[in-house]
């Protein structure tokens, strides 16, 4: 039974999800393979969306047109947006997520995609000749052709799960590991390697005592993580806060002696920044408690995630833990937390595109690539769809440069760094994170996705619009000149001091004390008709005005970087012929091949000297 | 990590969700454990409840106060009364269900139900001491102690996917089987076989042209299932009718060769009431077409179940096979069908209660005794379920009988008869059919429920209620006289003859041409005041009238009968002291160990020279 598509994405994961809705609505015949179609999107871990980077993520994958954002818009149950009493740069959307309604959500916005075909098996097999991909043979034994094809196995490749001294099979729990393909990829050439995740044991939420903990409510005024006209979130759910103490930590060290992690029965790297509850008592013996968040699976279960207590120590030992942690005295698990090791593939073996360097067309996304998060994946995921798609069509490859999109630093960070283990976001990866806010992720991406076909007219035309209105309220608040009998009375109550002669707005717009909360009443005091900027533009405008030669200078350096960032070397480049080259550094470049001299720069291993060379020999 | 309940049940199928809620609901502190909380209560084949004396079994579970009329109720996209052209007895309710929705609705149920808690694992041991169950242990290792064990386990033990020549362990399509169970039991005594069940392929709706089939709509005035206030049906869903034809067989047949069942690679039977397609055109090789019915999978999904195709030729056959049906030119196929197999054990070993004869404290129900249907496990989940409560608190049996509804001809027939093919009900199994009806299940059972603690006081108090107006309205039908002059015009406008001196209205409300329809006419034209009878009131009243000395003898019947069957041996009768017995007969009765000359009488082997000895050794 054969059946030819354009691209064939395996795994209906955030990755997988956002692979096969991007090229099929980019146009092409998309097949998604997975093991269960009742599995589509869920979310393994935490029932949530966003945080800090990853919520700029969210916003960055929305402005190119991708679902991420909509969904979660759609399914969440609180939102709150992180770190506002900091500079816009750091502010950083999040949302609870009803688990259950998200992954339904999800599959019924591919079904609605009439490009999205769905074949439910596992595979296990690439047909591969002169070193490119032509499709996959699943474990029934089907074949399926495409003009390209997406890996998104996420911790399913030989994944192995562990409880204390128990381990069992499977990618995930409930549902079988997939194998064959590791084997293959590595025959022809991969380099593979081992990592490990955990997750926290899943509680009843009727047996806990909320009174004894902190609540956490949602924002006041929710935002959203779309830039189109997803509704607004009217009722939100209660997360709620409280610690463990020194009892608990007693009780998880009885467990070391059978933690698979201390006792080296499971070898892969876990994530350095999402630790294991046993991992952070461990390595923070000094700190008598840490923070656990209680979050509602969904907005209609009972189901409870324990964020923060991530563990794979026998599930006896879990339960004694948790039972001592306030408000959880009596908790019932529904089943323990566990460790999954499984196979990845260092992501210097890929180009910018994600397509893999040793087979054509072969594109990988996600935690095959060694990544962590729900976010991570969903971009991958959709840099990978839309370069499956234009290689289906003979298309330029698409990237996002580090200046553009945190997409742009995750992606140039794997594929010239490579990792360790598991690779998280974080606002400190992005040298230029001013410029790279949540506030902004349309302008800065909404034309390239719409330039390519992703991104739909409805929401240029919306970016268009709200663009003039940006600049027109720019126009305004740089003429506008405000007298001091006008305004002095508001400065007055806002702890602003009087003006002493007339000044621009602008001046007025700039100082510190008006933020957020209170410059729409000074537009609309000193501007004849403000109500036709909504929040959005207003709040753009302002942060464009307040941080205006802090702005322009991150722009500048960006640009300069940018040119040299540019300078092509090509992946074919011969390094062999530049003898002067250190040992390490022509061999990091040969195995990693960058395409320009700003990733080669980034290459660990690659000296100045290196790069020196190399733009001697290129004529600077 | 040992913790103790009441009652665990293994498994989270109708029988495992209907036995946690009932033992929970009167009481008992109950485990449920399923391999993953994700799939409680999947409808595993077609979606929809119900049907031709399945529909009669869900109104008798929610009569006793279960929940799977409830659930189909809540969850329903289209409903059709099945038989309305024949007699009342035949009347069959049958839903279209969302599979997503009703499985969710099912989880949110036992949610809300403070006695059940849950584990997500897979039993692969019982704990067994003094031929009693004392609890379970876990693949991950884990013991539970319990009071009474219900296990539910579907066709995951041992179970064995078949797709043409290719073969894959596991329960469902994309999850595991289950194993260590069968082996002990086995190791205890316990005689197992195999079975087979089949489902048809997946398919993509949107691949299909309906406008070549022929739609099939949903009652004009749907019906329900419960009796009590569960919200009518809104919109309904279509299903559509189509036919196999020459083609279609012909494309089957070249996958005969490879057909697991037709090259004995399957050694268990498999229902012979819902066969497999290549059954079919084997076994009835002069048609020359098959009715296929297209039935969505949900209200917002392009899913389609091929009710009619279930089969395990190969999948390439499959897809050829099905594009030569009209309508399905251009389908795509989700998931192919397949065939399982899987270890049963023969429902003669069990006690109407559903206990075992064997161990103590330990009941099987649902696919685990052989039969096959949501319906027939559900029930039995709800008799082991009361049972298992029972057991806990030393409280009597509770059991059904065949004159009180088709759950005691079902479990009746299992255990006295045993079953060598997946038993299915019918209307024909019942032989007090005509009292055994859609309509009156509360009137037979509802009393029983709530006496056990199982159905509400809100249940029983309706009840009561719509038995007093029953009988209010008998009275006046019977009492009232009705003129010519005042009835004769409306009698000729039904094309029923005119009166010609006063009759009682009782005598019209016989006369056959006064159905369900126009019923409701005459008694607003002939009696003051009716709006205070509903119709569920007019139906009752009106078909014990229509029915009554037909009703009168059947009831007779089976009273008469009941005195005879409820004659009790004894399970711990000693049969070796009654030398005449038949061999075959001795060896029978000590297997199955009737409690009752009733069941003895139904045992095949068992002579009615043998029931007549034990008459007489009883003094009869």
């Amino acid at each position: 039974m054969t059946s030819s598509y354009d691209v064939i994405v395996v795994g209906g994961g955030h990755a997988g999800c956002e692979a096969a809705y991007a090229a099929a609505t980019m146009g092409s015949q998309v097949l998604l393979i997975t093991m269960n179609m009742q599995t589509i999107a869920q979310m393994s871990c935490n029932p949530a969306m966003g945080g800090v980077a990853k919520g700029q993520i969210v916003r960055e994958i929305d402005a190119l047109g991708g679902m991420s954002g909509i969904i979660s818009d759609k399914t969440m149950i609180q939102f709150r947006m992180l770190n506002r009493s900091k500079g816009p740069a750091m502010w950083s959307p999040r949302c609870q997520s009803d688990r259950h309604a998200f992954a339904w959500e999800w599959r019924k916005t591919l079904e609605n995609n009439n490009n999205v075909s769905f074949w439910q098996d596992s595979v296990n097999e690439l047909l591969v000749k002169d070193n490119a991909v032509y499709g996959v043979k699943t474990m029934m034994g089907i074949v399926f052709h495409a003009k390209s094809v997406v890996l998104t196995n996420g911790t399913f490749l030989n994944g192995r799960m562990f409880i204390g001294e128990k381990t069992f099979g499977g990618g995930r729990t409930g549902e079988a590991a997939a194998s064959g393909l590791t084997e293959q990829l590595v025959e022809l050439g991969f380099e593979s390697g081992r990592m490990k995740t955990g997750t926290p044991p899943r509680i009843d939420g009727r047996s806990l005592n909320y009174e004894a903990m902190e609540e956490q409510l949602g924002d006041t005024k929710p935002g959203k993580f779309s830039y189109s006209d997803t509704p607004a979130l009217i009722e939100q759910k209660s997360c709620w806060i409280t610690y463990t103490n020194q009892a608990v930590h007693d009780e998880l060290k009885t467990g070391f002696e059978k933690s698979p992690m201390f006792t080296g029965r499971i070898k892969g790297l876990g994530p350095r920044y999402c630790p294991s509850v046993e991992d952070k008592i461990n390595r923070f013996a000094d700190k008598d408690r840490h923070q656990i968040f209680v979050e509602p699976e969904g907005k209609d279960t009972v189901e409870i995630y324990v964020n923060g207590f991530s563990t794979s120590l026998p599930e006896d030992v879990q339960l004694r833990a948790l039972q001592k942690i306030t408000g959880f005295e009596r908790a019932k698990m529904f089943r323990p937390g566990y460790a999954v090791e499984y196979d990845y593939f260092p992501p210097t073996q890929l180009k910018h595109t994600l397509e893999t360097h040793l087979i054509a067309n072969l594109f990988f996304a996600g935690q095959i690539n060694g990544t962590t998060g729900y976010e991570e994946a969903a971009c991958q995921g959709l840099i990978a769809g839309i370069n499956a798609h234009h290689t289906v069509c003979e298309k330029d490859p698409f990237t996002i440069k580090r200046s553009e999109g945190y997409i742009g630093v995750l992606i140039d960070d794997l594929i010239t760094k490579g990792t360790e283990e598991p690779y998280r976001m974080f606002t400190s990866r992005a040298e230029y994170r001013t410029l790279l806010r949540q506030d902004n992720a349309d302008i800065r991406l909404t034309e390239k996705g719409y330039k390519i076909g992703l991104a739909s007219q409805q929401r240029y035309d919306a970016l268009v619009e709200k663009q003039q209105k940006i600049a027109e309220l720019t126009d305004a608040i740089q003429s506008k000149r405000v007298k001091p009998e006008g305004i002095n009375d508001w400065l007055t109550t806002q702890n602003s001091s009087p003006l002493r002669e007339t000044a621009t707005l602008r001046t007025l717009v700039k100082r510190p004390e008006i933020t957020a909360e209170n410059v729409s009443e000074l537009l609309a005091i000193t501007l004849p008709d403000t109500t036709k900027f909504n929040e959005e533009v207003v709040e753009q405008t302002v942060i464009e005005i307040k941080y205006e030669d802090y702005l322009l200078r991150e722009k500048q350096n960006a640009d300069k970087l940018d040119r040299w960032e540019n300078l092509s070397i090509g992946t074919e480049f011969d390094y062999d012929k530049l003898k002067a080259l250190s040992f390490e550094g022509r061999d990091k470049l040969k195995r990693t091949r960058p395409s320009t001299i700003g990733q080669a720069s980034r290459i660990s291993g690659v000296s100045p000297s290196d790069i020196s060379i190399l733009l001697v020999y290129m004529g600077r």
